[in-house]
């Protein structure tokens, strides 16, 4: 077999191949290989969705907050922007009036982001009945469940309703995001469209690394990566948790710790611009909730904590610090 | 240096450091590597312009016939395609009207393709005072000139106007089209924009092999395999052509040959769908420069062999093969 010509706009048949019996196994996933399209990441695999389903005239519901790309990507075509609120159990479906026609519907369910809730069963039920309802896409973003503390693993939307469903996975969380390996996948009737715009695109994605990505997690490397990992990250997390609750006690409340690289730290504390930029002058870059809330307001409060790459004695340096800060600033106010 | 977490839009400064030392060494090109982006391919560097400079009112003056793809990206985004004829010496600039007011100007002037004619200074000159007078950009697509087989190495458009033009080169046809590494040389007042457009479409492309690229050239290997490889081209190149002769004798007139991966065999036969249909089932795959024009009937006579990957058994028993079925068509027609 030769990797070195041209290859297919959906890419490697190997890797493919192996992403759909990998899946099924880590994620209960149940896909041909003829549904995945290899794409650049998952930020490809957003532009080229958005291309596909999205117009001037598109409504697009949007978890708020959210990753601040997701909601520009779907607005440089045109779409009108829906925010649906965001509570401790990930997106709020109720609230979706049922006078909305969108074209999709962008849900984080395994680990909402930021606020890391897991999307109950009867909120899954209830998007994929409305989509079915409005003749909506459910876009599912699944960018970090491999790591997953807590209980058995979250199973996927897309396992439920494959029709209405598009699953975006990637490989940025559980390798590197220097590979720029995502994926897409698609109901049977998208294919087609998928694989003429990733054409247009950049014709296919390097070809070389996805044939050895696929060996690898054909030979369980990556299976065994995930597993050594979680535990790394899990012991640092545990060992936030510990600095947090031990320097701020009862000033500070943990959510959607169970899952991924980062939990949230909500205070009896509004952050500040003052506030944040006295905590980066501390050496300590944290970003607050509220930089990704569509509708301001209603998380200033809450800070988003990045273990992932931290050692346990910058973790513990940094809630000190942090500490300082915060009752520093308390004491001004009084 | 950490090459495992996100990069930065524009790619490896390590790579595009060592891309601008070599493109001027090798094609005379002035430009500083904060001028270069590091695309996917070709295939993603005119997306990314077609999206930063055309829009649904903007006129794109390009080359007919021209690789299909070309307008196709063009025409997505809404443009308006003005067809240039091209002869034996690339585009006529002198046919192009002066009340043309194009955003884009798309030339491939090392070697046209697929007609393979290299623009002369005259036109060049004549495409940059059109150029700065309509403040359009000319887009020059070089995409195999390092295999120059006859005379000195052809200049670059441009190394002549640094702000009016812009570069796009490629590893597909000196390295591998699986690496899925182009890049973009830019006016220093687009490049910001280039950026921005390129996060947004997938971040930026896989590091590891920018890093593996650039040490490869950094160590002379491209340049001396682009030597080996310029040896084993025109070895297979002189063989066609002897073969054509011989076999074909003055049926056949060979164009565009003095470059690249593929030369013209201009007929005095036509080739209808009947005739080209044989060849293919006499096993030869073979396009007509027909299928790439866009004004149709100009080139109706006119075949591109490409000889870059077949070997001189193929190439003989191919030509053999053509004869054969050109003279029973042309028994035919008597």
């Amino acid at each position: 077999m030769i990797y070195y010509g041209y290859s297919s706009p959906e890419g490697s048949e190997e890797l493919r191949n192996v992403l759909s019996t990998y899946l099924f196994r880590t994620r209960g996933i149940k896909c041909h290989s003829s549904q995945i399209v290899i794409t650049s990441g998952a930020t490809q695999a957003f532009t080229l969705l958005a291309k596909l389903l999205v117009n001037s005239e598109s409504e697009v519901l949007i978890e708020d907050p959210v990753t601040k790309e997701i909601p520009e990507i779907f607005i440089e075509r045109g779409a009108r922007i829906s925010p649906i609120p965001v509570d401790e159990y990930g997106m709020q479906t109720e609230s979706i009036s049922t006078k909305r026609k969108p074209s999709i519907i962008f849900v984080t369910p395994s680990h909402q982001f930021p606020l890391g809730g897991i999307l109950p069963i009867q909120r899954r039920i209830q998007l994929i009945h409305f989509a079915k309802k409005t003749n909506s896409y459910i876009l599912e973003d699944d960018y970090d469940s491999e790591f997953r503390y807590l209980g058995p693993p979250v199973s996927t939307i897309q396992g439920l309703s494959p029709e209405r469903v598009i699953y975006i996975g990637t490989f940025s969380k559980i390798l590197s995001p220097s590979l720029r390996i995502g994926y897409i996948i698609l109901p049977n009737s998208l294919v087609e469209n998928v694989k003429t715009l990733k054409r247009y695109t950049d014709y296919h994605s390097p070809t070389i690394e996805q044939v050895i990505l696929a060996r690898f997690i054909q030979g369980g490397h990556l299976e065994k990566h995930v597993v050594k990992m979680r535990k790394l990250y899990k012991s640092k997390r545990d060992f936030l948790i510990k600095c947090l609750k031990s320097e701020l006690g009862d000033r500070v409340k943990i959510l959607g710790a169970s899952t991924g690289l980062h939990l949230i730290g909500q205070f009896n504390v509004i952050f500040s611009k003052k506030i944040l930029d006295k905590l980066e002058n501390n050496g300590i870059i944290i970003y607050p909730v509220e930089k990704h809330a569509l509708v301001k307001g209603h998380h200033i409060n809450k800070l988003i904590f990045g273990y992932g790459n931290l050692t346990k004695v910058e973790l513990e340096e940094g809630v000190r610090r942090m500490k300082k800060v915060i009752e520093e600033e308390l004491e001004q106010n009084n």
